[in-house]
């Protein structure tokens, strides 16, 4: 039922327009990675008057209100889905040393940089550092896996966490934590990103574009917010956390482009 | 429409938990007086299902949405009535230095304290200070007027604006004006609200319950984030601002008590 009445009532209006969206939700405390709650209550918002003038069954409808309403993370796949987006819009630009992907198999950690299109740098992830549900603990942990950390690739995510001090109840750590991960995010990226000012820190956008070079030149490793899921198929997420990106991989990326230029290193 | 649809939806299911929307509200960036976005949306996404499960037509559940929708002060109704409620069950306690009441009619600033009930201690009321609407001007406004202070008195509100940065674009100041805010009001409050935590200073819990004796010591004013009505009735808010409680009142509060227990003063 939810799929095709979704369809008809995204179908029926005007776009959704997710930038917005996410900015409001970033001025909420969402940081549109962990924490949904905002994004997923602003969406719910813009949509229920439309599931209803759809005019399907009201059963269908009341259904599919609880279904998002019953899910706060329900807008992380918006969040996800327009990051990734932004991010193509960035992709094969001769030279470019900005990242335009990071994910991460459960295995391995793998980036993309826009100066070498679809060529994967990957090397082995580790275990996100963090909270873990009642019953559960580390050794129940798989290593980092998951595609969300295109949220951070775009500049929200653990690069906004300092709007976001609630989500330290969910990932561990303290405000102030959730502020100087933004902070050290500056160092690594090449711009505030102006859709997404950070209302704690003076409403500066929050970092984006990682460069590779500037990951090589501080030292400072993207940070991401992630589930933790457990290691046995089936059971799901455990808990959640931070976990850095493997500096091999920037490493990598820099040997790429460089090679992409007939440089030899 | 919107009333008798309101009522069907509501007597059709449990209470609405407003003390635990408020709270989620204040993890959200709102302070329930001046930003009420989070709370709002949060209600809707309780209603919602709830309107649409009554089974009014479809049409009409649809405009009472987008009512609802088109509002982000919407709950502002909410949070006055809740913090009405929780201050009532503290009225007319012997001897108590509490305030349960704070408004203002656009004249006279007036308070209630517990320990002499429905006693009004009264004073001239001052200007807000704050952000215009554009066409507006501090030369249209009119002194500081509504019950809405009755949320400071409970403590969100100016009270809780540490938890909300983002209400400075709208009342003016900077978000570390917010965080000061909050930690002021603690000297003039009784203790930090249980209900109420502040994610950025480390979750403590909003200051509430305003002490007139404490008013008297520190000289500290309560601070009140206010809508600035137009000073031509009609024309409805013009701007927003912050604006302080008259120190007279509290020193008249404290004869008042005074005199309640035989004491001259």
């Amino acid at each position: 039922v939810f799929g095709p009445l979704m369809g008809a009532a995204l179908r029926a209006g005007p776009p959704v327009d997710l930038r917005r969206l996410l900015a409001e939700a970033v001025q909420m405390g969402d940081e549109c990675h962990n924490r949904n709650k905002a994004a997923t209550s602003l969406f719910f918002r813009e949509i229920a008057p439309r599931l209803v003038a759809t005019g399907w069954p009201s059963d269908d409808v009341a259904a599919a209100l609880r279904f998002i309403a019953g899910n706060d993370h329900f807008a992380l796949n918006l969040s996800m889905a327009a990051a990734k987006l932004c991010l193509d819009a960035a992709a094969d630009v001769p030279g470019s040393s900005l990242v335009t992907v990071m994910s991460r198999n459960g295995v391995e950690f793998g980036i993309r940089v826009a100066g070498t299109g679809d060529r994967w740098y990957t090397a082995p992830v580790g275990p996100a550092v963090g909270l873990f549900f009642p019953g559960y603990g580390p050794d129940d942990a798989n290593p980092d896996m998951g595609d969300s950390a295109i949220t951070e690739t775009l500049g929200i995510g653990g690069f906004a966490m300092a709007a976001s001090p609630s989500i330290t109840t969910f990932v561990g750590g303290t405000p102030a934590d959730a502020l100087a991960a933004s902070r050290s995010m500056r160092r690594i990226t090449l711009a505030p990103h102006p859709a997404f000012p950070l209302p704690p820190l003076n409403f500066v956008g929050s970092p984006s574009g990682i460069d590779v070079l500037k990951v090589l030149d501080t030292g400072e490793l993207p940070l991401i917010n992630t589930g933790i899921a457990h290691r046995d198929a089936g059971v799901g997420q455990i808990g959640a956390g931070i976990v850095t990106a493997p500096p091999e991989v920037f490493l990598a990326a820099v040997h790429g482009l460089a090679a992409a230029r007939g440089v030899e290193t």
